[in-house]
């Protein structure tokens, strides 16, 4: 890994020692993963910090009756904290990282990242940022949840994933959205053909057309 | 303020130079406020961090109507981070923080709190765990929010009640029971009146009585 590109995703770069750059620089270990894979599942696994080179990873949880909630999407230059919850002991629940498209990333092992907490007040801050920036991310989606109807969060998300993708055309199941939104699929489905009745979109197997975006947005707000 | 009672809220104290425990020690200032009393609210203000001597806060958000859900109480021996929150950019969320009963407590201003974070891994590590701590136990109210039915919920914050009172009689109103939950008054109404149809508690004026504890921990469960 290169210098100019560990700079990108440690904005406290320069707050380093010469020798805890270069523990970082050798460890870092280059990976891929396919759409689709799951990369950590709660505690069972502490697999490091992920910095993200290309793609997009869903951070999702899972109720005891293993319904779906996403809590965030991370792409380039993000770092994934929690795939390395288990150095942080006062993170007291799970969640999983999947791969949600083609995934290019480094892999910084865990009992590294620890060290360099504990010996670097840089690193520890950063830490507490990221940590920070996730907390007021779910904070949002709380908010959303408790004070928003589902028109209006469905709206918000069709628009966002129509952004994401660069296309009013979005290829996705009612159930799949149902796991984004922590709802059930007949909930999901419903309301879709609501918006299609309102001519808001046209749907088909397995996919959601968005065809009046100006509208959606109007409701979204 | 006495070394022994920092080392009560500080795991790390041995971990600090002297330097750093005397600058702790001049800074702390003693005060009290009465329950009801407003401590922190929202981005208005940076008070500090919080060491709770003896009392009871409750940290709330608000929704864009003003609505309120209560996040987590602190008590005894808690530090409240989130009347520092000034010193953490990254925290793009408002809460309030309200003595929920007359507490004592110490006051560490937020910009002392802040250098020693800059300068000291052990600190930064500190203020990374009590963000952990608070992050969960909001990743355990969504959880409950999306997958608890509301009577469970219901039940189950009669009960925390009735044990942080030591008693089977709250005086609570409804509408103060809503602002705790996220929901309107009538919906706590609507319930607690089947509660009291099921001989679980005994609805007067300003106040519930829990009748049947047994029967509410099995409901909650």
């Amino acid at each position: 890994m290169s210098n100019t590109e560990l700079k990108d995703f440690f904005p406290i770069w320069n707050k380093l020692t010469e020798a805890q750059q270069q523990r970082l620089l050798t460890a870092a270990e280059l990976r891929s993963a396919k759409g689709g894979t799951i990369l950590h599942n709660g505690s069972m696994d502490c697999l490091g910090l992920l910095l993200i080179r290309s793609g997009q990873l869903r951070v999702y949880t899972l109720s005891s009756e293993g319904r779906e909630i996403t809590l965030y999407r991370l792409f380039e230059l993000d770092t994934c904290l929690f795939s390395a919850s288990c150095v942080m002991p006062d993170i007291q629940f799970d969640v999983v990282v999947e791969a949600e498209k083609d995934s290019d990333f480094y892999i910084l092992p865990s009992c590294l990242f620890k060290d360099l907490m504990e010996e670097s007040a840089a690193i520890a801050n950063y830490a507490n940022q990221l940590i920070s920036s996730r907390f007021s991310e779910v904070m949002w989606l709380m908010d959303q949840i408790m004070w928003k109807s589902f028109d209006k969060r469905l709206a918000k998300f069709l628009l966002e994933e129509s952004a994401l993708e660069g296309s009013p055309s979005l290829k996705l199941t009612h159930e799949r959205i149902a796991n984004h939104m922590g709802t059930a699929r007949e909930v999901v489905t419903r309301m879709l053909r609501y918006f299609q009745s309102e001519g808001m979109v046209t749907l088909t197997r397995g996919a959601v057309e968005l065809t009046d975006p100006a509208r959606l947005e109007q409701l979204a707000e």
